[in-house]
Parts: structure tokens; C-alpha cells; sequence
């Protein structure tokens, strides 16, 4: 773990490793109260930003080194880019080969439908850590402690009326994860 | 045209037949406004809500009929499955092969990435036309007659709104139809 502290603070910068080490906080309370696996939660939470600091320019480059077949959505905003290309870089600089830890890297910003239970900890986990700051976060807080999938709802909510607001792009993934939950009967 | 309003009567009512007039008057508005082919308009925007008064377990069965492919969002929404059902059914009922039409019919309600003209004359037709009523809809249609992408952009803003206030499934084509128009600079 001080390794990988190490790194990140000379890759992601002091700023930024605050930020992650709150998700890391935030994502080991979670995964208590809804008994995940903590390592995973705390490896996966650690790592989630790896690739943030990349310029888009940079990161698509590495996308092509690393052979990574991207959709063009993804490959076109720094904000989905450094999910999938940080899982992989996080494999080749940690040796990391544990599957579920690198989704919920991959999937930490756009969500996808049928998460696991480390996934959602970390797509949560980031979204609601104590420095995050907006209209209904309280409600979502409180609820990620008695159930993920409302929390996760309420959160994919949040998301797409923020990126509608801001003329921002939707990843796909982000309304798979949604439609998927409401399917299952969540938020009725 | 005036054996499909015969038939139409039969089949949709005639409520939804005067919606269905007012998007036909709509649509040729903005037709002749943006130089879309007016015959192909009237068409696709006569019949575009062909499938709307089936039942969604109705609909199920004529989809598994007509072996029509359809994803699993839209084959549990009524909202959903009218589009392309109707688009299969009017192939029958009236013998209409023009493809621009059918697709109109299919996407009038989703949108989709690079629509026509035609499909986004209908698309928009069918959300403003006069007995629409909801906030921002004026600004909706004054923007239709000087940008139709600016308007499907708005309109698409507005349509996933509510779909997130009233917790209903979002057609990812939606999604894709707003990320391409951003792609393409418009709304900037």
C-alpha cells in the first residue's frame, strides 16, 4: 500500500491523492456495512483515478500502445477515457490480474449495468466521498449505508441531470446501469 | 391518404387521430421550412403512431410474428415498442417500402445517431405540435424553424429530464442521438 501511495503521488499529484484516499475511506465503510471483500474494495478504490492526470491526448495514445478497443464516446472525453485506461495500466504497473478490481476501475465513472458489490462500492464510494458537495448528496450518503442499488439509482440520477445541465456526453453505459435497476424493480 | 386516416380511425381512436393530424401539419411546417420532401414527411408522420393503441403484451406477440430483432428495453415499453412495430405493420398494411419512412416511424420516439431530415422533422413534430404543453416547449418550437439540430438537442435535454424525474427506462439511441449532435458541435 505505501508503494502505491508512493506512485500515485508523483502520477495523480497531492490534490488528487487526497481525493483518493477518501474514496478509499469512504468505499472500507461501505464495503463493511454491506460486507464486500475489503481488500479488493481498498485496492480498487486506491487505484480508480491511476490515469486521471493524463492529458486526453496522452491517454489516447496509450490507448493505442496498450491495443485497447475503446467506443468512440469513451475515447473522446478525458472524464471516460481514465476508467478503462487506467484498469489497464494498473495491471502492467502493480501486477494486478484480479478481474473485479479492475472493472470497478474500468466502470468507477460510467456505471454498467449488473455491477458487483466491489463495483458499486467504488462507483459509489466516489461519488459521495465527505470533499463531494451537491444539491441531495445527504439523502444519497445516508441511503448508500442501507442500500447500494437505490443509492446507485439516485446517484446515476444525479449524474445525467448534471451532464444534461452542462451539455455534457452520456455515456451509454451510464443509462444501461440505470434502465438495468429500474428493471430489477429499484426506486419503486 | 384518405383510406389511412379510414383505417387509422379504426385502429388509434379519434383522439390519437387528431394528435396524429396536428404532427402531420407539424411536420410539413417544418418541411417546407427546411426543404425536407413533403410527401415522405406526411407519410412517415400519419402513420408514426400506427402500433401506439396495441397493448404492450399485443405488441410482444406481433414482434415475435414479424421476427423483428428488438433489444431488451425497448420489447418491455409500450412506449417504446410502438416505433418499430408500427414501422413493420405500415410495410404490410400499406405496402410502404421507402426506407427514410419507415425509419422515421421506428426512431420517432428514441431518436437516433445521424437521423435524416424526414426522421428529424417527425421526431420534432411529434414533441411540439400545438397540444403539447410543458416548460421551454415555445423556445423548442421557435428553434425548430431557424435550427432543427438545436431543437432535437433541446428537445432531447428535455425528454431524458423527465424520464429521470418520473424514473422511467431511456433509450440508449436517445443517449446516442445527443452525444452525436455535441460531437457535432451543435448546442456549443
Amino acid at each position: 500500500m505505501d508503494r502505491i501511495i508512493e506512485v500515485l503521488r508523483d502520477r495523480i499529484g497531492e490534490k488528487r491523492l487526497g481525493h483518493t484516499l477518501s474514496v478509499v475511506e469512504e468505499s472500507l465503510i461501505l464495503a463493511k456495512k454491506h460486507k464486500a471483500p475489503e481488500e479488493k474494495v481498498k485496492i480498487a478504490a486506491l487505484l480508480h483515478d491511476f490515469a486521471k492526470n493524463i492529458t486526453l491526448e496522452e491517454s489516447v495514445k496509450l490507448v493505442k500502445d496498450y491495443n485497447l478497443e475503446l467506443d468512440d464516446v469513451t475515447i473522446t472525453s478525458s472524464e471516460l477515457i481514465h476508467g478503462p485506461l487506467g484498469a489497464r495500466m494498473v495491471r502492467d504497473y502493480f501486477n494486478i490480474g484480479d478481474q473485479e478490481i479492475l472493472n470497478a476501475i474500468t466502470y468507477h465513472t460510467t456505471g454498467r449495468e449488473n455491477m458487483t458489490t466491489v463495483e458499486k462500492i467504488v462507483f459509489l464510494a466516489d461519488f459521495i466521498e465527505p470533499a463531494r458537495d451537491f444539491e441531495g448528496i445527504e439523502v444519497i450518503r445516508k441511503r448508500s449505508l442501507e442500500n447500494l442499488d437505490e443509492a446507485i439509482l439516485m446517484a446515476l440520477d444525479s449524474i445525467i441531470s448534471y451532464l444534461i445541465n452542462k451539455r455534457s456526453i452520456i455515456h451509454a453505459n451510464t443509462i444501461h446501469a440505470r434502465n438495468y435497476l429500474l428493471k430489477k424493480g429499484i426506486g419503486e
